[in-house]
């Protein structure tokens, strides 16, 4: 049973196009790419993190909007422009921030496919691509940008009873 | 029935993010989370205070161009950066602005639901979580930032024969 | 039947917000709106306007990216920031510029009520109100935003065979 | 069979609105048209040309941040503000750098009809204009902007055996 497994997690890592985005990016007058996030996924957020979630995002775009609005949540793990996501995942291992057995992932794309595969609570927004679907433990009924985030961290507050206070 | 309550309300207090808004929050370079809004809901703003009725905001997040937007309508009492509503709530009736009994509501998410079920009209976007439709007296049919606003300060408007004035 | 009306249409009025645009606004930090217009519609703008149809443009809004987008698709009479939408008609029927028998308007809300009654062809997009849908002569199948203009255009164009041109 | 065309395809050209986006543009207050691009249409696109396709973009509008976003994604020729797309295709034949049995072209309105109509594989998302469709090779389930760019390349990646690599 998923929920089991949710409620005993205590690191989550999410990805961030796709996943706290719904994959489109706006591109600036000097190509960079600037980001639309959902608030009601910030509401929980900001709510795990207080209630002893440890959250860290691994992404491999850049976006220093998305870090500051992130650190303003409470995530203060945020890693960017990276493209080998295991490599971060290792280290994070290595000294001891992250104990894979406690750990759930959430992502979207091919990025995520190895990361994911490693984690204990895999999950996905229902728009995932069909791999990442497949390996998923949980599928949330909402799409990335949409409250996929806030699906997620809802369950895991409910589920440790953190909701309601 | 709802209409007959909807019709004596002289105070309509207003959420914004999920509202006025979709939910989505566009992040710029700073961090800064800027939102869209939509005419027609500006267009039944306007013409609502003008007709009389005491239009009040109050949002967690903090925006200048939605205070300024909101001004511009004619919506002078927009209280931002707000963490506890009851509190902003209290004040407003302890200083004789609102009287609970002739005021409205409407949010979509959990930061609502206190504020929300002590006002006489309580009424929410169709997209609203489901803790805030249960207490509903009346849910728009239409979503957050697509003209939930409009819709209730229409029929607010004809209900008291000043639509077509 | 419509299409022989639209076909004597020589000008052709449009709306800006819910026509041009889906009816969302982008609300910037000094609260100036922004809108975001499509490429289709462009398009046909473009051709009809050097096909000889009149183009012109009257909205309740200001938006002075708007008025440079249309410009360069060579539509040279905006009128932003109009509160009597009649008001500029009869100034554009008094100074010869319009002759009412064979001009067409699209709008979608209360500020176009009026102003299209006058019209030979009133046209709408889908996603227009109740009270609009009711007294057009064509309401097309596209939303605001979502190719209304480049539809009616389309029509305009073949019918005067001048669409593959 | 159109996965056999679509395997021996070594240039594929893309028009920008309406494939690699939704056909929306933002106007900014000069009325410049920016635009939002998908990210899994990046990561398909980057993937593309470190495998050995030749991607070209043509696209009759003007944006500097596309071209930086393209050309970070390894797209070298992008040819903005464009009129006559045959008069570009006519000089990449010329000068050796298209082979016309060998391009594949994705676009989805009338600029992109004449030069469609030249290559080996004609494709286009799902919500291109009927005369697009109707000669098209592939019509991709996914919208403009959501995703059909990725599709056909996620196509010819797997046909070629360079998907997972």
């Amino acid at each position: 049973m998923y929920l089991t497994e949710l409620k005993k997690i205590q690191t989550f890592i999410f990805d961030v196009d796709g996943v706290f985005t719904d994959g489109s990016v706006f591109v600036n007058d000097n190509g960079d790419l600037l980001r639309t996030m959902n608030i009601r996924d910030g509401y929980a957020t900001k709510k795990a993190v207080r209630s002893g979630l440890q959250i860290i995002v691994i992404t491999g775009g850049n976006s220093r909007g998305v870090v500051t609005r992130l650190n303003r949540l409470g995530v203060e793990k945020v890693f960017t422009g990276v493209q080998d996501k295991i490599a971060v995942l290792d280290e994070l291992i290595d000294s001891g921030v992250v104990d894979l057995s406690t750990t759930a992932y959430m992502g979207d794309d091919m990025p995520d496919l190895k990361i994911m595969s490693k984690v204990a609570f895999k999950c996905c927004p229902s728009d995932a691509i069909p791999e990442i679907i497949e390996i998923a433990d949980y599928v949330s009924s909402n799409h990335g940008g949409r409250g996929c985030v806030r699906d997620v961290l809802e369950k895991w507050l409910k589920l440790n009873e953190k909701w309601g206070a």
